[in-house]
């Protein structure tokens, strides 16, 4: 999507060869005209694809899920990173390691909101290594549900998460791929 | 706001006399329709007010947040709630504390997305005490720009950080203000 590329050119910062910063539109400040843009490329190659519900992981995955939910009149989730204390109900869960904070975590959805048997499209806004949208695909499956897709905002090439999900057959589609962040130039995947 | 309230007594649970869970419609599962009528009456009741930006704070506040920017074609902000390894830029923070998770925590903002001189709205899914908003006008005033007002989806009249907001002069529109919860009942305050 070119407004995005564009956008990454302009307003991203790459810290170092594995970190790109884009959180003065994307995951901290929201450029919220772009985001909503963003939705409806999204919902576009999507078309003809049957999508139930929303799944995504807090935070800033949910600007842009929240947004397709809200252009397709269909629920939007969001799975937690921490269980919280007013959670009474049963949790769908699955383990996955953040590689931005070194640390591994559990998500968490509640079976409430995951019914069984539907097509449920995974949203986030950073696609690297696969392990968040993996947990997210496990907690689908764990729901008797299946995963319509994956729609992801940047997805980081070099890293290969996407390409993996490809290759065992997921729909995914990311609205930039970078390919590289080798001395601080950003490349794009043509 | 009608809509709002009906949909609480519907769906919502009273865990105790102090707790009641949304996370049917506002904080786990979105009713992306709902949450978009509430960002409209919340635009409605702050019109002829002023506002730059909107700031919340992670997670549950920014589908609501993200609408009204959205709606108002304005920036939305974040504060974090927990210092990302990315972050290279320095920091506007102040200190809160969560009743529902008990524990203190800090939140921050990036000095990049809080320009000073701004007229800022906050906005959140809850108001309880008024911890969180408290910490976030801090963190507007550090910024040298003004607290706009406090939009709310859901205020829990019962525990006065509302009222103590209205009394220091602060334009608090919460669309649903929550009297009591005692004997598992949902009173409104009238």
């Amino acid at each position: 999507m070119e407004a995005l590329k564009k956008k990454i050119l302009e307003k991203g910062i790459v810290v170092d060869e594995h970190t790109l910063k884009v959180d003065s539109f994307l995951n901290h400040q929201l450029d919220t005209s772009l985001i909503s843009s963003m939705a409806e490329e999204l919902i576009r190659r999507f078309a003809g694809t049957p999508v139930h519900r929303i799944l995504t992981i807090e935070s800033s995955g949910i600007p842009l899920a929240f947004m397709m939910g809200y252009f397709l009149h269909i629920p939007v989730v969001f799975a937690k990173k921490t269980k919280p204390s007013t959670f009474t109900s049963s949790l769908y869960s699955a383990e996955s390691y953040s590689f931005t904070r070194k640390s591994p975590y559990t998500m968490s959805v509640s079976r409430d909101f995951l019914p069984r048997g539907e097509e449920v499209l995974i949203v986030d806004d950073f696609l690297a290594g696969g392990n968040a949208v993996s947990a997210l695909i496990e907690i689908i499956r764990k729901a008797d549900s299946r995963p319509a897709g994956v729609a992801i905002a940047v997805e980081k090439g070099f890293q290969g998460g996407g390409d993996s999900l490809r290759e065992a057959g997921i729909h995914v589609e990311s609205l930039a791929i970078i390919e590289s962040l080798a001395n601080g130039v950003i490349q794009f995947r043509t």
